[in-house]
């Protein structure tokens, strides 16, 4: 299977919820440029990012609803459940584990680590916070998937490091900062100052 | 001049602070290719990027770091300071009250607001949340450029429906939601489940 781009995995994220909203709605089929509308792209590019995957509409009558939503379910793995680590129990930490999308989508935080001895033991929106040292048992005891890093920029690269000792294949990263990993090892970085930056040039070019 | 795809925007975002990082090195000269590797895109990508806003490299010699830098600034308005509203006190909006990344960049959150009434007037992180009825006001009082909107999904469209009314242009939505603007309103969605898809994927398609 060629390689697929990030681009082309959060456009499915996208169809997903278009999706899943027609079902509701009780609409058998889609057209490309319907779905492209709610999804924000062109039905080219709606159709060129589902012919990554395989044939599944029909000329003239479009995708099937409920099957293209449980098909794209399948490729990105929401049809099962997912258990998350999160790493720095400080304020965004607290926000993510109160960040309700994630259980609906089937991600469950079911540990969070910190290493301020002050914090951890301590409750945090009902989970007991852990000492970082204990990640690796941890981790293999509760079968743990990916992991979310929340902590300052200048202590990422080494949880990155810890995390990828104890078999992380996968991280989210939200600290601002440029982080090493291997390259068997996927970082997807989150940069809320970067989203900002979309929309001042926005006001920029206007 | 062409329409500039968000994605472009994102990656100069990117570039930006690579060529910070360099400038921090004294380095004078960047090529494509180095660019490329620290912002993650092809060299092919970057010049492509670039060529959008002007003419700013020298064939075999590279771009100068500085100058390329303040360019960036200025397209994305980072040369300056933007004020910035915050609706919904909740964990979420705490955690953006205190990531430091925005004030770096020059975005100051200025104002918080909240309609729930045991939450208005209290202190949170150094500011006190305001009632989302004053909103109007106190944006043009405070000069407010832009919103960032961090309440549940079932309240996002009536903020920001509220927001357009005051005369936001550009509005940065958290809430998991699909919403409703006038056309000459930009709305930029972060949704962080999206982003653990991504990574799920990722383990999938291992």
């Amino acid at each position: 299977m060629r390689k697929i781009s990030d681009a082309t995995i959060t456009r499915l994220s996208r169809y997903y919820r278009s999706l899943a909203r027609l079902e509701r709605k009780n609409q058998e089929m889609v057209s490309s440029k319907e779905l492209a509308q709610t999804g924000g792209a062109t039905s080219v590019q709606v159709r060129k990012d589902l012919s990554c995957f395989g044939q599944f509409g029909t000329r003239g009558l479009g995708y099937p609803v409920c099957q293209l939503k449980e098909t794209i379910a399948h490729i990105l793995g929401l049809h099962r459940t997912w258990n998350v680590a999160l790493v720095g129990a400080g304020s965004l930490g607290a926000a993510l584990i109160s960040y309700k999308e994630f259980k609906r989508q089937g991600f469950h935080i079911v540990a969070v680590f910190d290493k301020d001895p002050a914090k951890v033991g301590k409750n945090k929106r009902g989970l007991i916070i852990l000492d970082i040292k204990n990640l690796p048992e941890v981790s293999r005891e509760l079968k743990i998937d990916m992991a979310i890093v929340a902590v300052p920029k200048t202590e990422a690269q080494s949880v990155v490091n810890l995390l990828v000792q104890a078999g992380f294949k996968v991280i989210l990263n939200f600290a601002p900062v440029n982080l090493m990993a291997p390259p068997q090892v996927t970082i997807r970085n989150v940069n809320m100052a970067i989203e900002l930056e979309a929309l001042s040039y926005r006001l920029m070019a206007n």
